[in-house]
């Protein structure tokens, strides 16, 4: 089932067809608690800066808040770290109630390169220490961890935006070192309401010429685009709400996107 | 040597502190050739739809649109393959000239898998068929394919720009296939005016917890924003404007992000 959402994909003003994408930062001032919602903690804070959240638009939200509003966070303090745990952490150089969490949430470990523990998550995904961060939960006292099934926290958070009367696209954000390349790039790790793919095999381009390989990973550029607003670590911006980009509607999430090892082009 | 360009990195009106991005399809509905100004062609194309381009702002450009521009395409005709590009033809199912040009273009074959042959091209980037591309050049009769050195490309076409009288940011973008996701997402293959990397190794978060891993790759993650709005192929969009975006100047190039293969954490 695909239906296309309209968003403002054209700026039909001043005589314009032009494409436009706009990309808001969620400022919170807040600290995410437990049971805290989401979509209206976002359709909030966007409001007081004069910021409608629409039908159409994209909601990316990081990780890190995620977590905390559903409580995929744990203190240092509560971790017993296994025997394994205490023997890796001294090679990685992290605490071992870290590689303890690092190692719980995994489902396997692929790699050990210098102080990254490189895992596939439980909900399939590839990268460093499981996405396990210390970084903008409390300060160092405890983790926050991936959900094991991020697209569904997706979906329920979609709802919380369908429960406040808008209907949105929803991308749960992390960002993951890549191989061939240095620095961290934004991914999706979970989604709802929009399609992760954007398919273009059998369209014609300009000179009429047939794509043969062309499908788009849109959530992931969004999960992307929306690091431009969210960058930096300091100022309370828990993910971004895009307006302007035209997307279908699914349900098949992130998950329809990892790549089973069998058909990894590059490994 | 950094210095900030201010951009419109924060609006100001209305009594707005929120960071906001605004990003610009680059229509054109001219063939480029060889010798053509891409400066001017996006100037001009921008000022038809009443979009100026603006100091520190951002100019993201398709690598076909640059490799028309600068003469690096070659028509099937004109190709004599190897023995080994019509070997090798028949496994890949792709016609032998093309196969020949992805070996030129190539420093080494990564891989073969499936119809794509995997390569690090001239200039290091490991991608699918060394980035050459039929599609978007004319119609099926001609290769576009990457520059040898796409950041001194980059920087020829900054210094156009300047001569326009305006300071941006430029980087040359292709689509690449990816390990562990499926879906392609647009990446940086070249820059000039903006530092590929984005370190906040050592600053604080939002608790005090100093960062100790955070580098973000802003080209990449630029390079991808921008595809949200080139996107699809027959609607003549050559690449993007972006607006808002805050970024360090710099020459190093997307050549210094390329990793090495002894330092890459996957392979």
């Amino acid at each position: 089932m695909r239906h296309t959402v309209s968003g403002e994909d054209y700026r039909e003003d001043a005589g314009r067809t032009l494409r436009e994408i706009r990309i808001f930062g969620i400022k919170y001032d807040g600290n995410i608690k437990k049971g805290d919602n989401l979509a209206r903690i976002t359709i909030e804070s966007l409001g007081k800066e004069g910021i409608k959240v629409e039908e159409g638009d994209i909601v990316t939200l990081t990780h890190v808040a995620v977590s905390k509003s559903i409580g995929c966070t744990i203190g240092f303090k509560q971790v017993k770290p296994s025997p394994l745990a205490v023997a890796l952490a001294d090679r990685v150089r992290k605490p071992p109630e870290e590689v303890e969490i690092i190692l719980r949430k995994s489902r396997e470990v692929v790699r050990l390169v210098g102080s990254r523990i490189i895992t596939r998550t439980k909900s399939g995904i590839v990268c460093a220490n499981s996405g396990v961060d210390v970084s903008n939960v409390d300060g160092g006292l405890s983790m926050a961890f991936h959900p094991r099934n991020p697209d569904r926290v997706a979906k329920k958070i979609r709802r919380q935006f369908l429960n406040e009367g808008v209907n949105v696209g929803v991308i749960i954000t992390d960002s993951f070192d890549r191989p061939f390349r240095m620095g961290q790039v934004n991914m999706a790790i979970g989604c709802s309401g929009i399609a992760p793919i954007r398919d273009l095999r059998g369209s014609r381009d300009l000179y009429g010429y047939v794509l043969r390989f062309k499908r788009i990973a849109v959530v992931d550029e969004l999960a992307a685009a929306s690091e431009l607003v969210t960058g930096s670590s300091s100022e309370g911006i828990i993910g971004s709400l895009i307006k302007g980009y035209k997307y279908d509607f699914s349900e098949t999430g992130v998950k329809s996107i990892l790549r089973p090892r069998k058909k990894d082009l590059f490994l």
